[in-house]
């Protein structure tokens, strides 16, 4: 069997029940945004680790090198936040071919420095090995929380509303047009452009949820709503119903969909790489206070077991997992 | 520019001076065995990553998939205990094509997991990526230790002690002997091999060694000793003069190098991977008490300016750099 058989999260599961042989030490192991390690004085230490692969997750000929490094330290700095923490200190492993430029790699790391500088991240240690295949840079981040504060996928219930930050979709749509040419004065272009190569980590928005003692679940928007939000309900133990007329969706993803011909729906649910957050609370939670970035309400936690369903005018029906899943 | 001309040491000096935004929390960046965090209540943080590449560090063809996640884990041990550290906590990050093997990739995290569970470290969580190159593995380790004892490259004196454990040279001999038949029966090659695929990390002798208030320098062997140890002269602005009479080395190594017509001395100084730890003391130091595995004083650090001198009948002279560099 190979691993485009498997599939990425059953692979992940397989290896979930090993691998933990201090349990009292681990809040947390794989499953989460975050493995949650070593509660001490009240604080926990959060760690996640990011892979991007020339080729696959971004091409060097289309991208500026900065945005390679900035995506990959701000992806995880919003795994962390979706647990309720704060990036602090990370360490980053490159393999190289021998043949790879100098001058561009030293670019990639000043993206990566400038997203450190922005947030608050030490760059502090490194790999550096050579490969015979495609660059490969896996950046791990480790994070603090209070240990109260600690949000999982799993703590939605019944009776939850649902919220999102941000806009979704824009990523997917800046993703199709790296593909394509367009006039560097087009202000949409630039927009969702730029929501795919310098994805906006909600530093302060997790932190700010995570603190409030009526919050439920959290997660970051990854792979896409539909399957995310999915696996809030798997590990809760409950079905969402989210309001598909309520998603929120950027004037430019309109446009860009209305000109390319699709469902700004499809890309907002399905698309991948927003990097928001999507969170659960009790009815009586109130975003009084609640700061880092806008966000609004887009459903409702009901008794179940792991389903997701969109509600609209022509009425309920099951989402469709069509998330990004590698190896697939 | 690329790397090839750069080679991994001055990439690495170049990007060492960035990136540490919060000074205060780091006690020591890129430059060591590990780098080291956040002192709080006397016990620091020590944070390694290390990388493997199929095709580069292992063919899966000639080794046992389960030796690959062995190491992988065993020479992030080797960084922490060369800073008189205890590995706790570990991350995986893994590229893999779509049509690699699941069973062998099993296999893989089998050989990862019997070393956490030998030297009791958790493996917390990891990325599963897919690449169109070869097979990338990255493990990121935390690990602790009192901060009194963290040890450093930096900190050789004139007239100290060098000390080094275990013998050297056995891997560089296993590597050559992974492209050679032989019979399954020869105690030497398994000996060699073993030595190669499955180091053993001083994960003891680290943090007793560190707990003398009479250490130096420590570093682990991971390049060779001709290159390792002229790190320590270097960061500790001090000169290094080994008997090279006097360096450790197995019969099993002795006779392989006879019969292969090679100069044992040869490996044992610059064949890299060893994984055992090199480090000074004051010369009042009484290796008394101290455990983990068997050791022998192979040295003198001398007044001067970052050079490694080799002591032998016929003279002294300097030791050339030959261990192995990246990209080079």
């Amino acid at each position: 069997m190979c691993l485009h058989d498997l599939g990425e999260f059953e692979l992940i599961e397989r290896l979930a029940a090993q691998g933990v042989v201090r349990p009292a030490d681990v809040l947390c192991g794989i499953g989460d945004d975050c493995a949650v390690l070593d509660e001490r004085n009240g604080e926990a230490l959060l760690v996640t680790t990011d892979t991007m692969v020339e080729g696959v997750h971004f091409r060097l000929g289309d991208a500026a090198p900065e945005g390679v490094g900035f995506k990959l330290l701000a992806i995880s700095l919003s795994d962390v936040a979706a647990m309720g923490g704060r990036g602090r200190d990370a360490v980053v492993a490159v393999s190289a071919p021998g043949d790879f430029d100098v001058a561009c790699l030293q670019r990639v790391y000043d993206g990566l420095f400038a997203c450190g500088e922005r947030f608050g991240v030490n760059i502090v240690g490194g790999d550096t090995t050579q490969t015979k295949g495609p660059a490969v840079f896996s950046l791990t981040l480790i994070g603090r929380a209070p240990a109260d504060n600690i949000t999982y996928r799993s703590s939605a219930q019944p009776g939850d509303i649902v919220w999102v930050s941000g806009t979704l979709g824009d990523a997917a749509a800046g993703l199709r047009l790296t593909q394509s040419q367009g006039r560097p004065d087009d202000a949409d272009r630039r927009f969702l452009l730029r929501r795919f190569y310098r994805p906006e980590p909600r530093v302060d928005l997790g932190p700010s949820v995570a603190s409030s003692p009526q919050r439920g679940a959290m997660i970051d928007l990854s792979d896409g709503i539909s399957s995310d939000l999915r696996h809030v309900a798997d590990r809760s133990g409950v079905d969402i119903e989210v309001d598909l007329a309520a998603l929120p969706m950027s004037d430019a993803l309109r446009r860009f969909a209305d000109q390319a011909g699709t469902d700004p729906l499809e890309l907002a649910l399905s698309g991948g790489e927003d990097y928001e957050l999507a969170w659960t609370t009790r009815p009586e939670w109130s975003p009084d206070g609640v700061f880092g970035s806008a966000f609004c309400a887009v459903g409702r936690v009901k008794k179940g077991d792991g389903k997701l369903w969109g509600k609209s005018e022509s009425g309920i029906k099951i989402i469709e997992n069509k998330g990004f899943v590698h190896f697939r």
